[in-house]
């Protein structure tokens, strides 16, 4: 019995020792490898969680991290990578801790000058105001178009594609984003696809702050194997019930819709102002804004 | 036109004005409250998302953080919640950062000592080895069991479910917990069910890690209302599309499960062993490590 299938267990009071002897049983039965030392003295700040023998050469993953971001879309995709064997940096232009929608303070990993590595991927999580300030921010734009010029993969979720847009790489790039802002993508050259995650080429854009999850379980497969991918999927457990079925424009209806855009109209409309910006800079021989 | 209907939305290159023009048009047709000024001035560290207005009470929640938690236990939950307009203090016995799989230390807000509220709702995050360690901890079990006393809801995700259990917190209730533990909590005297997400009178648990956006949108309803947790799915755009279907056990199957299983051996071993020593400690009279 290697866990539960029925819809309820339950042991029955005052057999302690069945009970003990049943679970050992259960787990020992399922040791199919040999048994590894646990440490159990506290890690020294930052822990990670050990690769594993067999993961086979470890892909380099920069994520850009900025103020105001939102750090779901950043964790989702970490953690998948983590499991599934990735070096990740977290890169910003300065190493002063940035703000999140929940108030974690998160200290980048590398700087924009000191980070010299050619990374395999280029993620750009979104977030909010932050990545409206990131589309105007010739620092953050040139270390994007450095780094994606030999990353494998150029990649965002959520409100991420408009900085990747920002800084012109999804020029001809069918890609999405977060649905709020998702038909700005034109205006920066990209064609809008509503799907969860996109793919284009070396392009792998995902929808808003969720999708991070089917994201990260997308490039897992693309940088490793589709065996890795699906073993991270069953480790998080990702057999996901949401409550309710509206978590797209579509599902949740005109009224639902109306209600959620009528709270975002000064986003929405700094949002139109960025991308009009950029559009502008986009257009512009030179891209006045290196 | 709110938001892409179709498929796939290409606008033509070269028509920049109707390009701005129609997104103008189709923001500023969805406004249906007062334009809000936007403050772009980079916000001081900590930034939170503003509470919204109508939102109504904030209900307060203690979310115990600990060393070598799983990040994403924790942040999916309070994405959801500090959206739906909650207060959350992230609780440890000292303000020293703990370590997270993912490497990003967390700084807790409040300590054991200095948390003298009486919180709406106690949470507890699950994470690796990090939770064995607290199951066995007399200073986390006295500070969850003083709080459940008077929390309304006394919640968990992933292996948290199994530090509630050690401070005797899910004896008598339903519960669930991560696939690989699950099987250990009728030892501290709870009922497992394999649900997602699993509630019995004021207990909630989530099984493992991602369930912690189904378990925080579940609770927001609770804390809440129907129509707010509607709209903070809306928000995270949470229609999730797992790439695999396997995101547990019975879907995995026994192959995938096995290959699983066996490079958790020894954590399995240690979690084991870790339940053992705290249904040891819940049958004593007096529960010796208060």
């Amino acid at each position: 019995m290697p866990t539960s299938t029925q819809a309820e267990t339950a042991l029955p009071a005052g057999l302690p020792r069945r009970t003990l002897m049943a679970a050992v049983a259960g787990l020992a039965g399922l040791a199919a490898g040999p048994l590894r030392a646990q440490d159990h003295t506290p890690s020294p700040i930052p822990h990670r969680m050990p690769p594993e023998p067999d993961s086979g050469p470890r892909p380099r993953v920069a994520m850009l991290v900025y103020p105001r971001m939102i750090l779901l879309d950043l964790v989702g995709p970490q953690t998948v990578l983590n499991i599934a064997g990735c070096d990740i940096d977290l890169v910003w232009k300065s190493r002063d801790a940035v703000s999140t929608d929940v108030g974690i303070p998160l200290v980048p990993t590398a700087t924009f000058e000191d980070y010299d590595a050619r990374p395999d991927v280029l993620f750009v999580p979104g977030g909010l105001m932050g990545s409206l300030d990131c589309m105007g921010d010739p620092a953050v734009l040139a270390f994007l178009r450095a780094k994606a010029a030999t990353a494998t993969w150029v990649t965002s979720v959520c409100t991420g594609s408009l900085v990747l847009g920002a800084a012109g790489l999804l020029q001809g790039y069918r890609a999405t984003s977060h649905w709020g802002v998702r038909d700005l993508l034109p205006m920066l050259g990209a064609t809008l696809v509503t799907d969860r995650v996109v793919e284009d080429r070396n392009r792998i854009t995902g929808g808003g702050a969720t999708a991070g999850l089917d994201f990260g379980l997308v490039l897992a497969e693309r940088l490793k194997d589709r065996a890795t991918a699906e073993r991270v999927q069953l480790i998080l457990e990702y057999a996901p019930q949401p409550p309710f079925d509206l978590g797209t424009p579509e599902l949740a209806g005109p009224e639902r819709l109306s209600a959620a855009r009528a709270r975002r109209v000064g986003m929405d409309e700094e949002a139109l102002k960025a991308t009009q910006a950029a559009a502008s800079r986009l257009r512009r021989p030179g891209q006045a804004e290196d």
